[in-house]
Formats: structure tokens, sequence, C-alpha cells
């Protein structure tokens, strides 16, 4: 009965014989363990994260619903495998609009070994993780019954400059997202905007950053997420939900400020979206300064 | 008629013939151009900054006051060389007590050659840079006229670990910071508390660098200063101002996500001296929460 999910835009997929996620279709979402031990940490970060009281729902329900672990027959044909079970963030929906977005301005963690710190820093210089402070992994926008979902490959999104990051973040939320024309951010105010909008909702996870020394999280994705349908009727049903937590270090008693400085430069690409959603342009300093003498790209040898 | 501050907690010194900086005993500072580019980019900072009608005088106060530059008699012997004027942030302060407090979890930034990017991320990962988001440069705090300055030597400050930050934050806003007991953070409330203390002053920082996209910050310090006497006193002259500006970049629109991880950081461990005044423990994830077997540092390979 359990089958690969309909949406799926990072990540590895359950697809012609490879090891990925699983749904039953009723709301439940299977996650093959990850090898090496990052199965294991993301188990224990669910056990520890959903035994701890101190977490209150505002913030709880960021996170999808943990319901244990569960050995089920594996969609690489390798047989029965340990799966973490989660809550289906995307059963029911129809013609969804998602971004995965992966936040902080570095990966790795202080106590990575060498060849992890290596590869981690090489893809995070390689891509906007360190000038922004976060990448996008994988988006899908859905645009219309006749031309279905602007979904840029894989290998593109990793290849994402930050004015390509600034335009996806505006066709996300477009009528007109696979057009070569300008962005319309047609639903940018009911998406971003709102009380119970994205923006809203980024707003409040960062207030929980600001504070909480708990957890420090590495390599983890927001997902923002809406249908297309919802938004023609006026509803807005948008959603910011975190993932990934095989990488989940105990904070000792420090913020995680990587993963909060990265959510902040993702907050003000939002709000600027809203502030000005006819107005795509590459922002910057030099161009609003009088004097752009100061140490510009071209003007520094170290 | 220039000499050398009484006063440096960070950075070369003007003395035994060495190159530093100097104060004319009237309210500037001289800062000798820094060899490679660093001179020139400073200047080229503080000449952009104050020419920024946008930064409002709440912002400004932050920065030293700028009156160009000058040729002057360098401190090694060198003959005339090239300084920058600056206010000088510590004349007629008498028995101050300093902190120089680096921000941001990374010193090298994205246009840095591969040389700088090496040395900058090793002495990161050595400090208290990476895991705290900020490491302290150089400190002082004044205890008495008996036994006058608690001063750790720079290389033992360089070692601070993240507890050696804890305690040398409380320290900072004790009556007896040289002392092995407990520090008493008799100062705490009126230097880190208050509608015009520290916390107050970093706040306000903190709300401009959530929404400025103009400067990236590298290397830069936060320093922290207040008179004892003054707090004897019953007043609060405690001050915060950035300082050094040699690798401040063009922000390209995208805000400083870099040194606002770290300054929030750091406003975290002061909310928390001021909370907890009295209660000076490790504080963390694994004895605050009912299940620790997640990610510890100690379980985890990779």
């Amino acid at each position: 009965m359990l089958k690969a999910p309909d949406y799926q835009v990072a990540g590895h997929k359950a697809l012609d014989g490879q090891l990925g996620p699983l749904v039953d279709g009723s709301g439940r979402f299977y996650k093959p363990f990850q090898k090496d031990e990052r199965g294991v940490q993301e188990v224990a970060f669910y056990t520890t994260f959903s035994s701890n009281t101190k977490i209150l729902d505002h913030i709880r329900r960021f996170f999808p619903i943990f319901y244990g672990t569960q050995l089920v027959e594996a969609s690489d044909g390798s047989g029965l495998c340990p799966h973490i079970v989660l809550q289906d963030l995307i059963s029911n929906r129809i013609h969804l609009s998602i971004m995965d977005i992966k936040i902080g301005s570095r990966t790795w963690y202080p106590q990575a070994s060498e060849d992890y710190f290596q590869k981690c820093i090489k893809k995070d210089r390689e891509t906007t993780t360190v000038p922004l402070g976060f990448r996008i992994s994988g988006l899908q926008a859905y645009e219309s019954e006749e031309s279905g979902f602007w979904k840029p490959n894989r290998k593109h999104v990793l290849d994402f400059t930050m004015n390509d990051v600034r335009s996806a973040l505006r066709k996300f939320v477009s009528s007109n997202p696979s057009s070569d024309a300008e962005p319309d951010c047609s639903y940018a105010s009911i998406v971003y905007g709102g009380s119970t909008g994205i923006l809203a909702q980024l707003l409040e996870l960062k207030a929980w950053f600001e504070d909480q020394t708990v957890f420090h999280f590495y390599s983890c994705s927001v997902l923002m997420l809406y249908e297309k349908q919802a938004v023609l009727e006026g509803r807005s049903d948008a959603e910011v939900k975190l993932v990934d937590f095989a990488h989940v270090f105990d904070g000792e008693g420090v913020i995680d400020h990587n993963f909060l400085g990265g959510l902040c430069s993702l907050i003000k690409f939002i709000s600027e979206i809203l502030t000005s959603p006819d107005q795509f342009s590459v922002k910057g300093g030099l161009q609003d300064s009088e004097n752009n003498c100061f140490c510009s790209e071209n003007s520094i040898k170290e």
C-alpha cells in the first residue's frame, strides 16, 4: 500500500528501484533510515523533541508529528528496513507549490570530521549558503492546468546565484512562474503576507530561535508550501515546516546563531517582496549610496 | 604631543618602538594605516559611511566620528605615515572597564583569497568564533585602587572556552573580577540593564542589522565600556561602539547574517546574566531535557 509521494522537490526519490521515502496515502510518511549514523541521529532528535514538554504548540506545529519507527519494505527492494514514521505534510494537497530551503551559512558543525567539514564547506562556498545564509534545495510552483508546474531541475537549482534566489522567491508566488516575463507576484500578499502567512510564521520561528539554546540545527530545511486553488478562493493555507534533522546537536546553552542568521536573511528577502512586489531589481548598497568607493568585490585583493 | 593610549585591550600597541595607534589627549585617536590594502579599505569605509545620509543618528552614535586622514610621525620611528583620525572613544575616562568582542561566526568573507580563508577559518575553529558566533579579543575590568585591573593576557583570552566567555561576561560587571570566587555581578543591572544600558544598545544595533543590506562587517568588533566610578555613583555611562572596519564589503542587498547571528548570541548571553545574576552554571540542553540521547558531542562520528 506504500508508494512514492506525489510531490518531492529535494532528497532521494523512491523511484526506479532507488531508496526513498514512501507514503501510505492516509497521512503517514515513511522515511528510510539514512546510512551511517544519520538515521539513528534523526530518530534520536525526534524522540527528544517530541518528549520535551517545554516546547509549546505554536512552535511544535512547525515540526512533522513523529509516530515512531517501523520496519517496512524498502523502495529499493532490499527488504524490510527501518523507517521513521512521520506526519505526511502534503497528503490531501492538490497542485502543491513547495520550496525546500536549507538554512544556515554553514552546513558543517564544530564536531564534524575533517572529511565532512571539507565536503560541506566546498558546497557552502559554491552555493548561496555562504553569501545568503541559505540555499534553495528544490522547488515547484503550480501554474495552470495547461502549463503544469514550474520545476527547475535540481542541478540548476544548486547553481542558483543570489539573483536567481531573489527571482525564485518571486516566481514562487506568481501566476506566471514559468514565463520569461517578470514574475507578477500576484499571490505574494496572501501567501507571504497577512497575519497567518509565511512571513508571520517565519517571524514566530525567529522569536523561538532568538531564545532557545537546546537544539542546533545543521543542514535542516524550511519548507514553504501552499495550494494555488486555496489562494484563488481567497483562503491562505500557506505553511512553514522544518524537516531533516540528521544533524541536530545539543545547543549547550548557546543560541543557534547559524540558523537564526540565515532565517533572518530569508525573512528580509520575503519582506522586500511584500514591500515592493512589482519592483524586481538587483538591490544593493552600491546603487543606494552616494559614494561607492568602499570595498567592493573588485577592489579587494584580500 | 601624540602618545600611546592609556587603555588598549586588543590590536598592536604603540609601545617599545612598535607601530600602533596614538592619541592627542584632546579627543582624537590616530590609527596608522594597516598594511596591504586594509588601511585604504578602512578609510574607504569611513568615507562612505560618514557621507551616507540614510544612516540615522541613533545608529551613527555606535561608530567613532571620522575626521579624515593625516600624516603624522609613526610610533615606530618610521617617519611620517598616513593615519586615520577618529574620535578617541576613551579620552577623559578614568579606570575604564572595556571589552573588545569580535562578532561573527566567520571572519573570512566570500571574496577572500584562499590563503586568507585558510588562516581565518583555522583561527575561527580554534576560538569561540565558530561555536558562539563571537570571540573576546581583549578585556580589562577595573576592580579597586588596591588591586587595580583584572586584565587576563591576550594569549589566555584567545584560548577562552565557551565557559570562560560566560565567566568573563559576568566578571566584567562584578566587583570582584580578579577573585577566584564566583563573580558577584554587582553592576550587571546598571551596566547591562536599564533603558540606556548595554543590552538596550545592542538591541538597537540588532534592529538595524535585521534591516540594513548596505554593509557586511567582517572581523569587526563591538566594544563595551563603562566606568566603575559612574556606576558607584548610580549613573550609567555604559557604551557600545563598533570598531575595526578593514574588512567591510558591499552587502549587495543582503543582510549581514553573519554579524547579526553573532550579535544575537552575545545578546542572549547578556540577557541571561540579567535574568539570573547570581546563578553561574553551565547551561545547556542536556541538563534541561528529559531525554538526552539525541546527538551530543560524544555520540557522533560525523
